[in-house]
């Protein structure tokens, strides 16, 4: 072994113990499914009791939707070396319809295989893909479509109606917390067959190469929690396999529902490898970045050729989704020119580029249907790009970027004429006004297909904060419909996004999802909210805390001005002071209603009986200690 | 003078340099009016030429609505201990309707005047208060019905037209800048008449005591730019008076349109002289946080009188707008018991507890008319407060919430019968599909008095990041009609803010209330965002830092990974290196198809004229080198 790969293999071991990583108050529960290999994840945070002067109170645990994999499971070993386990294996290999290949087929998966510069960075236990046998399509499409509920798709739905679940358990325990305090209705249950048909009309998708066994499954459709996407990857100038790692782990901690690796710098196919093997979340990616690679950045260069071996090299690794710029035809590039700010998407640009060059229609578009011959034969789904995105409020909702969506919608249709799942790629810089119309439009024309939309930014000056302009945008939007929420960070405009950007950028989008699943009434979405809601009311400081997105966070701020261990018990907080407090008083005026009954207030105003006030105070001035 | 006042004015005086401040390529101008001590300020900032094959071209400097008062006015002293010249002092003495009086009237105002122990911490230039003679109303709104344009009206018809008279201008030189690239057809002009009309028909409010003549004129109305405001004040545990007085001109640097001075703490009334005096910006009080003050903390023993010797206390100081929580109402308060979380805001849960314990009606509700008695003759603006605002979005738009409403309705009415100024305050924490129906019966109930909310909240779960939650909400009540957004900053729940926070919350709100603007289709707010767009686009980096909201933080995300200058220059940047910026193969596209002539592609197109491209390929890979 050489000296640079124990220098390589020596960080990622470094980081097994640093991907681990857990919340205060939390723990991993596993809920069992039909068979005993279905074990979906959820995160548990136990609260503590509500102190009444009749004795404690207790709350119900709240779960939580987990993205974090096994990296927040104690009783689980992290071994990035070995990668996760492959916990999909079974059921795809019960399916029978996939054969285990010699090797890589791609010739450029060869070539690496192969190549003496990077064998330190290889990962060392390289699985032969799976491809489909000979004429069967192995997607979840193609199975809804047959009936068939898949155990990916009863794993989804026990994962999806958790809330559902436990609003009902709420509910049952009505005595001690009764249900109109958690102010919605008992939301509706999603079943496995719901989750079937929904995938099966194309209105969800779950991205899931068979190549990538390690995955838990997840959807993305309106009809479901509103998903987020962080963007990772190296560039040109700066990164590392294990950073990008590093980033992946972070971002599922944060609450990532899949990740982007948008490498564009060394070492793209290895970065990708390392990834993949140790994502419990779909990856995606935009292969028009490597193929471009491929010829050394030229964008004339590009053929079907080296595009089509990019996608099968990739698909061999286990990508579960694939960003495909096709809608960017010839007719619509001239479109760009009088615009603000052009053509803002790279993979728009490169396709542009190439098709200007060679006054040619965009290879991606006439080449369409062999892609969909690819994309079944591993289950690879479908993020249709939009090239023409507008990359400035002046640019937003122009004919270029609505010509472009007309044509993803007819690209729609023929991705699902060969069952393969597809999702479509939205803005952008919208401004407020003008959201909406691009969300009924692109259900109109791509006939309900998840949109996946990046932001959008609801205004240009803010460099800096992208993450807020953006995040109102993507509330928004997740409201109107939009199935997943292309996060942007701080740092977008202005560089590549570090550690705290990836973070700030994903709290940011939890935000924005969060709310659009409040606003569209999912299932249980509040009660989150209400519990920690109720913990703010009663001054359960820590509860409040491991309720909130951001733990450590939330800890931090507060213990700024009041850092001690009494602080959190403390019924005021540094904002008021102990006089001041609002929510001190208002729980007074809470337990003096809830003793004297309402009527009694109601009576005394009704009829004038200003003498109790009177006896009130003769008797005393602390209103709360009147019998 | 004793060491303490030396010590406290050393403090003071050294602020004085800190507080002066400005942005990289900014530079402050002075539009005059009618008459010459109308000076209206703006900041322009100078932009770099764009460079072209054909020579370099001229960009227009932009011209942004400047708050940040004489602080950043290079050319201007500051001294804190003398305070702000009153710009306004002669047009309130020419109106001939005031009187200067020979001392403060209200009894607590003199018991501070002649207390020892805070005498070392007093501002050493009192100017004696002014009231209007008997008889007379000074209300901006009595001007305004009665036909009367006032120099405060013309100065903000200057300040709000600001963005047209450069969307004119830009339109002139629409040889250089053709009008389509800058997006909206030209904005519509706002006149001296046009703001006195706002006024008079109740839709905006100019806050803007007589005794507050330092101050540079605003409007609150939906009607022109939506303003932000920023809270600051010290608490029982935390801040001094220096503290308060920078986070004021902070405060105004980043963008706050009025300032509200919550302080509960040390030294109420000696903070807020220090404030005021060094104001130009509107600012609020609560004034039942005072008058609890002066009954320690007991909220029964509140009465009338103290309220009322408190209101003049701080109209004679120059408080601008005071938050009355008149809507209270005793048949109210039981319907918050069964809330999850109860009263949150502070005034509402004092009058609660008010009217509770002395089973009566809300003091200032049923004082109402006399309290408009002392508004107008300071020209003090209600904001009615919302003391039964949701805490909670399980809380939101419920019946306690909206029958306070009605009557902050019925209180508007009494207010304007006065020829008093109002507007309303609104919540809070309010899920994204229940933001419009606070807005809409806001504007119904109150029959269109300005809107000013507090957020809101799109989600309870995220302590720490209430600035982005808020912020979210904040953008979409301020595009529905909202005319003034309180900011939230990072610490809300958790603590007092900081200058980072304050500064935090303020860019969050300065981002909802632009969305806002673009999204009602402001005139001329757009200019901005396209004048930054274009640089971006022409890779003017600096341009780009100085057109944004936070240059400082643009600047530096961007020199993380490309510090030195040359960076600054570079036609790409560190997120995709120089090989795959789209940005860059955009402005190719965009060249081509300038020097091509579209009409030219689409021939190709349409002939399939492929042999155009061979020949391209032919002369040369570099696609834009093509004569």
């Amino acid at each position: 072994m050489s000296t640079n790969s124990e220098q390589f293999l020596d960080k990622i071991t470094r980081l097994d113990d640093s991907t681990k990583y857990n919340f205060t108050n939390s723990s991993k529960v596993y809920v069992q499914g039909s068979r005993s290999d279905i074990l979906v994840p959820m995160r548990e945070i136990k609260l503590s009791d509500t102190i009444t002067e009749k004795g404690n109170e207790p709350n119900v645990p709240v779960r939580v939707y987990d993205t974090s994999g096994v990296y927040s499971d104690p009783g689980a070993a992290v071994d990035l070396r070995a990668g996760l386990a492959p916990i999909r294996a079974a059921w795809i290999d019960e399916r029978d319809d996939t054969e285990v290949l010699s090797g890589v087929t791609s010739t450029f998966g060869k070539q690496r295989q192969n190549d003496l510069r990077t064998e330190h960075l290889r990962f060392e236990h390289l699985r032969a893909p799976r491809r489909a046998k000979e004429g069967r399509n192995v997607t979840q499409l193609h199975y809804a479509r047959q009936g068939i509920i898949t155990p990916e798709m009863e794993y989804i739905a026990i994962r999806e109606n958790m809330s559902y679940m436990q609003a009902r358990e709420q509910a049952e325990l009505s005595g001690q917390h009764p249900g109109e305090s958690f102010g919605a209705a008992l939301p509706k249950e999603i079943t496995p067959e719901f989750v079937r048909s929904e995938v099966a009309r194309g209105r969800a998708i779950i991205p899931m190469n068979i190549n990538h066994p390690e995955i838990e499954p997840m959807i993305i459709g309106r009809n479901f929690l509103v998903k987020i996407n962080a963007n990772i990857g190296n560039s040109a100038l700066t990164s590392s396999i294990e950073e990008e790692v590093e980033k992946l782990t972070w971002s599922a901690h944060w609450g990532a529902d899949t990740v982007m690796d948008l490498s564009t710098g060394k070492n793209i196919h290895e970065t990708r490898e390392w990834i993949i093997r140790n994502s419990m979340l779909p990856i995606g990616t935009v292969p028009i970045y490597q193929a471009l690679e491929k010829v050394d950045g030229v964008a004339e260069d590009l053929t079907w050729e080296i595009f089509k071996d990019t996608l099968i090299e990739q698909a061999e690794q286990g990508v579960d989704y694939f960003t495909i710029h096709a809608g960017v035809l010839l007719r619509y590039v001239p479109m760009t020119a009088k615009r603000v700010t052009g053509i803002v998407s790279r993979g728009g640009s490169i396709m542009a580029k190439w098709c200007l060059a060679h006054h040619k229609e965009n290879f991606l578009y006439t080449h369409f249907e062999e892609i969909c011959e690819i994309m079944k034969a591993y289950d690879v789904s479908f993020s249709l790009g939009d090239g023409l995105r507008p990359g400035s409020v002046a640019d937003a909702n122009d004919e270029a970027q609505f010509g472009e969506l007309q044509t993803l919608g007819e690209l729609t249709k023929i991705a699902w004429k060969h069952d393969v799942q597809c999702m479509i790629e939205g803005p952008g810089h919208v401004p407020m006004h003008m959201i909406k119309e691009n969300m009924d439009l692109q259900l109109k024309v791509c006939d309900e297909a998840p949109f996946y939309t990046l932001g959008p930014l609801t205004t240009d000056i803010a460099p800096g904060y992208d993450h807020i302009t953006s995040g109102i945008g993507a509330a928004m939007i997740g409201w109107y419909g939009c199935a997943m929420l292309c996060y942007v960070t701080p740092k977008e405009h202005l560089g590549l996004p570090n550690k705290q950007d990836v973070k700030d950028g994903l709290i940011a989008y939890k935000i924005a999802a969060h709310a659009a699943d409040l606003a569209k009434g999912h299932p249980g979405a509040q009660l989150r909210d209400n519990a920690l809601s109720k913990a703010r009311f009663e001054f359960r400081w820590d509860d409040q805390f491991n309720l909130s997105l951001d733990p450590d966070t939330a800890r931090s701020y507060h213990d700024e001005t009041l850092p001690k261990q009494s602080g959190k018990v403390a019924h005021f907080c540094s904002m008021c002071g102990p006089k001041f407090c609002s929510m001190k008083i208002s729980q007074e005026v809470r337990d003096y209603a809830a003793k004297k009954e309402i009527e009694d207030v109601e009576n005394a105003l009704k009829s004038g009986m200003e003498e109790m006030a009177d006896t009130y105070n003769e008797s005393g001035r602390e209103l709360y200690r009147r019998v």
